[in-house]
């Protein structure tokens, strides 16, 4: 049981997990940090939220579990405030899409003042964002991915593990570096292919727009996603995405060439390739 | 009322029109064409076909309607046994994906023999194939685009903008240049990028696979697409696809550029322009 959960960034899923925390009631008090006091009044009129304060260093003062949750490159800033204010007991988490920076600027804190710290990454996205999308069951079925180091705090992996598990997620364990090279070829790589194909066709083929179906749809659908949110996430991991962006050009020059040369059988072998792969997943 | 309908190619597309068309009461004869007569049985048993014949000739031999469903290479090879059987009030269309080929095809026979021919594409494809999946609603609320040009038997216009409404269609008319570059941006291209997508993640990355989530599997889903089917298109539309992607990878230059620069703004106007247009789509 939790005494009191403070949560900076009440969005998607900062404003899920306080769903599903009340929802589960597995915190005795819920503390929301968001930058604008009004954004965050339908949660504490929902009940989701017990208080709410626009500064951070004050929402987490007292608080056993803190759930950094705002924008990825937003995480990193916070640190060290949250080092400052939080009890020698909390335990800390956050849910960025990039693991590498944010862990090493909290071991970095760390090696000042011991706090059990370790970062988390539900692979539960949308491209929807905000509170009002935030939903209970968000994590239920889905993946979290928990990135502790040698120098993690064992219960802070341990109490983590025990929240996600308890929202309905299955708990994954990778090092930073793996996590970012990862989500770099599973997230990144695919919502800047389809922010580079709905970009061209809109700059260079509107006309054709009206007649997209369902294949152009799906392709594009994360397009759609919070151009803020993903900027930080390019950013924060651009190192990972432009490798991943290499290694889709690879893949792209070998089916076009395969197109130009009219080559049906290297052709087929390709799609017949991706296809294969394809039917692995769900 | 149509007398007797000829299907060439029971597949998912065929099937569908045979489908659809009993259910409508549409037609008092459905003859389905294939290549392999045990593959026709099912839509035999179904009560959606009448007979069934692997020669196409003989199936199209005294049919008023015909309807060429196979694969968009085959169609232009069937053509010419069409033109020798069909009866000379027939009117004749087909599903391919790509239309100058077969439109050309066709008006090359017509100079020949006067029959009334006019290209339909059925913007309802899936990444699944075959009669399995055929179903009588698949063309509700689906556009389908007609390409006459001024070569073309108003009659033929109009039979199949009436037999594509009937089943449910909306209908576009667009000249088959036209209609080969924006099926080219809107559906080729999408299939290009998934098919790139995953097969690079698959070959290069594949511990990352089992990390895929919602994000990744929308924008490969078409990656499922049938081989042989996707081959066929990008071959037969090379031109236009070969033109898709050079447009494709202006954009991916530009947003890739602007990762690798970390200019924040220059990188989120693109993905807030993306953003956007992806928002004007359902």
């Amino acid at each position: 049981m939790i005494r009191r959960l403070a949560i900076v960034g009440v969005g998607l899923l900062g404003g899920s997990v306080a769903k599903a925390v009340r929802a589960g009631g597995l915190a005795r008090e819920i503390v929301g940090v968001g930058r604008d006091a009004r954004r965050l009044e339908p949660a504490l009129r929902d009940g989701v939220l017990d208080r709410v304060t626009t500064d951070a260093e004050d929402g987490v003062r007292g608080a056993d579990f803190i759930v950094l949750a705002t924008p990825v490159l937003a995480i990193e800033g916070l640190l060290s405030g949250v080092w400052r204010s939080a009890p020698e007991e909390a335990v800390i988490t956050d849910v960025g899409s990039t693991k590498g920076g944010i862990v090493r600027a909290a071991e970095r804190l760390t090696e000042q003042r011991r706090l059990a710290f370790v970062g988390s990454h539900p692979m539960a996205g949308s491209e929807q964002s905000g509170y009002g999308v935030a939903r209970a069951d968000l994590f239920r079925e889905r993946t979290v991915i928990v990135t502790p180091t040698d120098r993690t705090e064992p219960r802070a992996t341990k109490a983590v593990t025990e929240l996600w598990e308890a929202l309905g997620a299955r708990v994954r364990v990778l090092d930073p570096g793996a996590h970012d090279r990862i989500v770099a070829a599973i997230s990144h790589l695919p919502h800047a292919v389809a922010y580079a194909l709905m970009d061209g066709t809109a700059r260079f083929e509107a006309d054709a727009l009206e007649f997209a179906a369902r294949g152009f749809c799906d392709t594009t659908r994360i397009a759609a996603s919070d151009p803020d949110v993903w900027t930080e996430i390019f950013v924060a991991n651009r190192e990972a995405v432009l490798g991943g962006l290499g290694r889709f050009r690879t893949a792209l020059d070998d089916l076009e060439r395969a197109i130009a040369s009219g080559a049906r059988g290297e052709l087929r072998a390709i799609l017949a390739r991706a296809r294969d792969a394809r039917e692995t997943l769900r």
